[in-house]
């Protein structure tokens, strides 16, 4: 049976007008346009203008497009790090970006804590040039706070710091007083096919970039953050880009911001208060993370232990896909992720159905 | 006037059945899979099988996905180069390759003759680690014919060969028995939506890659040759692809198949030759390759001079776009692309309209 609605936090639930936008962009020869062309230009500048808007990012930052999120940990290590970068991890995504460090031959440094829990200690070793931050923990469903995030910046005032937004944003805000970079794929909150990543760098990144270029520092080819930067000043990507894929970025953006940032929240802390409850009050179904502050609001986590695969069969069969639970944690959790794509009524189902699993 | 067909050489005219295998792709959730299911794994082995059919890849090599034939450029140098390689360039693209080569610290060298022109002397340096050879340069419409490499290759048997076939496939052969790698993007010769790279590469590419990795070199990340194997084995990428991109390029790969490459391959000769035979013949308008071994029948150039404008508005006031001349060439010539997304009939009136432009 293919699923009315999926869960999984990651390709996901497709934003119900994507399909609409995609007619037009044909109809409007989208897929066929140049990518040096001003129609293309007009794209690339509205969707970054949108993207601002629905983000709340001064206009001293700038917005680039890569392949994916992935592709953005090696670039930031790359072009932002000389040395020393240190990580919060707290589960498989914020530890990869940390070993992708390792990977290109930096010494990345990290405070990590077990699954399901998020961090107390904002201590960052003295001299570190960039500190990595994730504001959403999909692996775990573990949520940083703003406020945590300012308590790490006001004790490190000279660091960079990047926050990993995949599967945060919209719902979740950044603080881009505090932060200098920020980084999310399409096919999370904002319910587009994968494919494309964005990279958000303020004027302190570039400098770094810059910095590790004049010295001769390898910050990649074609998407160093000067390379980026130059085309991006022009409306433009050093490559052939995700023509459409930006496009539809733009398009679902706008559709949000005349829906509306607020109601979208709200909708949001209404599904997940509503499944949180649901899994606090079951017999035998929990929340996988306990403590009640660190509770993503986007990616929710259940601990179903021996009954996994029971409760996976039940929601299928009633056409709900719920995410497997996520490495070690496979057989024993299921993660349902809430973004602007999953409606009210489908999470009432998804709730009803799991306050009637025993 | 939105014009009823697209001669610039990529993103270029969409393949007719693309938009009905988007529609499909909806209908069965092809967007919200997860790229670490069953169905994405079909997906993935599906669109790699029937590539190395149309292709006539040996079982040998294996298929991977990147976000643009650009990052194939960075990815080669990284992962198949420890200090030097050379490059054959007559134009543009090729001389892109050699300069990402440099910017990743390599010692790249390079026979370089000029734009117009083909190669004629297939000497390259003893040692040299990586050939990097161009099948078709789009920028200037010169090919690059198989007994050329494999001069190339007889003379080098010990280098590893890359051949740029963007703009060249299916159109044009690959022989996988000279080279050791070769990448193309889907938005040229396939008529698909841009942001999709694909690199071939063989066993010897593998080696060289471990080889420089078990040496502590640089090889990147998610998108080196060992981390793109290990995922590629299991049919799946390291990054959450371009899901949907992926299926587009199987669907039409299968289309390409039903259709025959030989079909395909006679309607772009007689295409070509109805194009070149009319600049050849034309009072005013040539074709900018005198030489005709070296004319590319996949990416048309003609010498317009100063009537550039003339005949683009021209061409333009009759639903047709012609493709800019390249860089330096912007004002003087224009590109006609002649991909299987490219009809007889599109064909036809084009060389009429040239025809009766004066």
């Amino acid at each position: 049976m293919k699923p009315t609605a999926t869960f999984i936090p990651g390709p996901s639930q497709i934003y119900f007008t994507v399909e609409d936008h995609i007619r037009l962009a044909f109809r409007e020869s989208v897929p066929s346009i140049s990518h040096r062309s001003k129609e293309f230009e007009k794209i690339f500048q509205s969707t970054t203008e949108s993207l601002k808007v629905l983000l709340g990012v001064p206009p001293s930052f700038h917005i680039f497009f890569t392949g994916s999120a992935t592709e953005v940990w090696e670039r930031a290590a790359q072009n932002l790090v000389n040395e020393t970068s240190f990580h919060f991890v707290n589960g498989a995504f914020s530890l990869r970006f940390f070993e992708t460090a390792k990977q290109l031959g930096k010494q990345p440094h990290a405070y990590q804590v077990e699954a399901g829990n998020g961090f107390i200690n904002p201590d960052v070793p003295e001299g570190t040039e960039l500190i990595a931050m994730i504001a959403n923990e999909t692996s775990t469903g573990v949520t940083t706070s703003n406020d945590f995030v300012a308590t790490v910046r006001s004790k490190n005032p000279s660091a960079l710091i990047i926050t990993d937004a995949v599967s945060a944003v919209p719902y979740q805000s950044i603080d881009f007083s505090i932060v200098d970079s920020c980084f999310f794929s399409v096919q999370k909150g904002f319910g587009l096919p994968a494919g494309l990543g964005v990279w958000l760098v303020n004027e302190r990144c570039i400098a770094k970039a810059e910095e590790l270029q004049a010295n001769k520092k390898n910050i990649g080819s074609y998407h160093s953050i000067p390379s980026l930067l130059a085309m991006a000043k022009k409306n433009q990507t050093p490559e052939t880009p995700n023509v459409l894929g930006i496009y539809l970025l733009g398009m679902v953006t706008e559709d949000f911001l005349r829906r509306g940032l607020e109601t979208i929240r709200k909708e949001t802390d209404y599904k997940s208060a509503l499944l949180y409850h649901a899994l606090e009050n079951h017999s035998i179904v929990k929340p996988a993370v306990s403590e009640k502050d660190w509770r993503s609001k986007t990616t929710l986590v259940a601990q179903t232990g021996n009954l996994t695969e029971k409760l996976n069969s039940y929601l299928e069969s009633h056409g709900l896909l719920p995410g497997d639970g996520y490495g070690a944690a496979k057989k024993t959790q299921l993660r349902f992720a809430n973004f602007p794509a999953h409606s009210k009524e489908v999470y009432e189902k998804l709730v009803d159905l799991i306050k009637g699993f025993e």
